[in-house]
């Protein structure tokens, strides 16, 4: 369990925002507030550009060695954001394959899941 | 350019269709189709359960090694969908790091990408 998870966060994104908005963006946004999230050790948390899911932002993917499944999230904001994904990494993180139980899934993650994509290895 | 790239295709797919359609899904008349098609010969073709892209099936992702980004490209057909991937995985397993120039990628790429990942390896 203690191989490293990544929750890679959407900087660029601006959640529907027109594109002459002032101020930060909603993805850094986010990213700054998970950065003092209180996330599991093995979690380690990264900003990235455009996850390409622009429609359904914002956009956090969770992914972490060759045996876990990777899962792409959207339609989160800044403001309930933050604590939704840092729970779902929590218990993304505490699995061998990534595959959380559903009910035990954040209930945005259930509802706003963009897509998953299999481990690298078979899992068995 | 030797590294293999995964072609992933969505078999349980049913694009919309109700739970009670008779005959094969969608996603799996795709990958039937697909493995008639001219793929190059670094492309592996595997059909997967579940993309969990079923608003915007059928689904395809594309990946390759470490370096690699990640595509999920989605709202495909079993008609349209097997030559349009066909030539998308091929323009994507010409690249080192899977970022083929807008203009290269077939039109449904361009605007029905489901979402991206970057590679697990920082390219320079």
């Amino acid at each position: 369990m203690t191989e490293i998870v990544e929750l890679l966060v959407c900087t660029t994104c601006r959640r529907g925002q027109p594109t002459d908005a002032e101020g930060p963006r909603p993805g850094a946004v986010m990213l700054d507030r998970l950065s003092a999230a209180n996330l599991p050790d093995n979690v380690e948390l990264k900003g990235v550009e455009c996850l390409s899911n622009c429609d359904s932002g914002c956009s956090v993917v969770l992914r972490g060695g060759p045996k876990r499944w990777t899962y792409v999230y959207g339609n989160l904001t800044e403001e309930t954001g933050p604590d939704i994904v840092a729970e779902g990494a929590a218990r993304y993180a505490a699995t061998a394959d990534g595959l959380v139980p559903w009910r035990e899934r954040p209930e945005h993650f259930r509802k706003n899941c963009i897509a998953r994509i299999p481990p690298l290895e078979a899992t068995e």
